[in-house]
């Protein structure tokens, strides 16, 4: 499974005709996490190595692909699953939904999740979540900022379709090197992160569709973005 | 309009009878941000360059201030009236007030700003607001941290005046001690800002100010501060 | 009383029977922070400074304690008393309850409770605190992330119970290393979180329990946990 969607990231986020890519599932399980069966004694170390070596190159993946992986979760979200919505650059789920990380239940401590939870959430409400394995809610999850919008069950497929629509309608190009710098101060230091930004500003401005974009506005009509920057 | 600001706060913030300073706006816009055509390729790059750096000037200046300056919003603050909002050290809004950062669709990511605003709201709200543009409400930004505190329109002015009454009825050395520790520690791992912390806290206990209070305290009268530290 | 609290986790925690201990407070007063009559000049720069220490070491007691130390708040946590609320690992608190970090009032800024505030809660809500003296209530704590649950007063036993359960059901050495892991990767930048957080999921997957947690759940059966790690 993570080979699969990695692999249809890669495949996907160079594609022009790929706005934005929806991580969503079939069922009332967005993601229960690892298969606890490829995490026995007897499948041994090297494979359990390799499987959480292979989730952190996932995430890798979805922080660095070019345009925006949105999650769309209706239902459950548990233990990597819900790491793997955490660490999407986007989040929109059901009224439904709920998200724990209940990994010490089962003798295994969400450590790997937690990595993007507390990144994600308060940590008072991360060690909530970590230390019990009790679940919250979507509108906790909401309050807490481990998704983006809650909506009615009935109304996600539209919510989502208005979010790749708000994406979809600004130059690809732009959505590309303003993801790119956003991952990029958010670890920096304010000062350092401001006097990069000044300088991407007017990269930007400099482009193709920036050029075009503050054209349009001036001019007074609908932007055409040439989406190649 | 950003000289102004910058100026009015620097020729203001010694002055030892102002002990805040409000940034608010006539009309329902608090913010739309940066004038678009000052940005245009014919003004060019240096232009643009300028501009920017003033921005990050301005937010020096709000930062380094010695009294709290408290953003007022009435209405719209949009892309660089947004990350001034969220650069103030307290914000308080009204009820129809809306958040956002569109430059996205003006061909100008909202670079810049989504560094004042993913240090204040949780990355996931942040990145929601920069890739897709789309505003929230005044009690989606409450709950996200860019703001201090929503109030109904009609109480905006009651409730600016309350936090100013509350700053103004405390030691002016006090908060200019406490507002700077408040910026240096944040940066700092924690134990550090401990070490450091436990050191300011002797100081500011050592001032006339610090004395008089804990005296005011333990006699069971009103403080007298002298605002000299 | 920072004396007793301290003593008390240390002779406790490696108790094999105890499985998280709980600090609360009888009254409606959960604490009200430092006795300012310590902090008078009368008492000297010495004695301030051993007190602050002595505040800095009980925290540290706090997060480095291998099983999880729960705050019950039922009514005010001010000044100290607000940042051993933020310091602890879980908050719950009732409905009743309220926080603030009033310090400036009485002359001497909440610093040092700044440090552990503004790492629980979003910088405009901690400036706001810090800056005005103003309490904020139990819904608004927790819509910041100062506590991980709000109640209603006549519930918070239970729920107090149902997250000591929590803990209890599982592994404590699942847990030991789960907390001590949580406090070592969110200072760490991410890339090095999850390098290091691959090889402690797989440690853990070796120990005891890690081995019976997972082998319970193949076998669906409960697990018998050694709680040795």
């Amino acid at each position: 499974m993570m080979n699969s969607i990695q692999q249809n990231i890669i495949d996907n986020q160079h594609n022009m005709d790929v706005r934005c890519i929806v991580l969503a599932a079939k069922g009332n399980v967005f993601s229960a996490g690892h298969n606890l069966k490829e995490l026995t004694a007897e499948q041994g170390s090297d494979l359990h190595s390799q499987v959480f070596r292979k989730c952190t190159e996932l995430i890798n993946v979805i922080h660095s692909a070019p345009i925006p992986i949105i999650a769309k979760v209706d239902g459950l979200a548990a233990a990597a699953g819900c790491q793997l919505v955490a660490s999407c650059d986007i989040a929109i789920c059901s009224d439904i939904s709920t998200f724990s990380t209940p990994g010490a239940s089962f003798g295994i401590f969400c450590s790997t999740p937690g990595i993007a939870v507390v990144r994600a959430v308060p940590r008072m409400k991360a060690a909530y979540m970590l230390l019990t394995g009790l679940p919250i809610n979507a509108n906790e999850a909401l309050e807490a900022g481990l998704v983006s919008k809650v909506v009615q069950k009935d109304c996600l497929n539209d919510e989502v379709k208005n979010v790749c629509n708000a994406i979809a309608s600004k130059s690809r190009a732009v959505i590309t090197l303003g993801k790119k710098f956003f991952y990029e101060q958010i670890i920096l230091d304010i000062s350092t992160a401001y006097a990069r930004g000044e300088q991407v500003m007017v990269e930007n401005l400099a482009t193709s569709d920036g050029r075009e974009g503050i054209n349009s506005f001036v001019e007074k009509r609908p932007p055409q973005w040439s989406h190649k920057g």
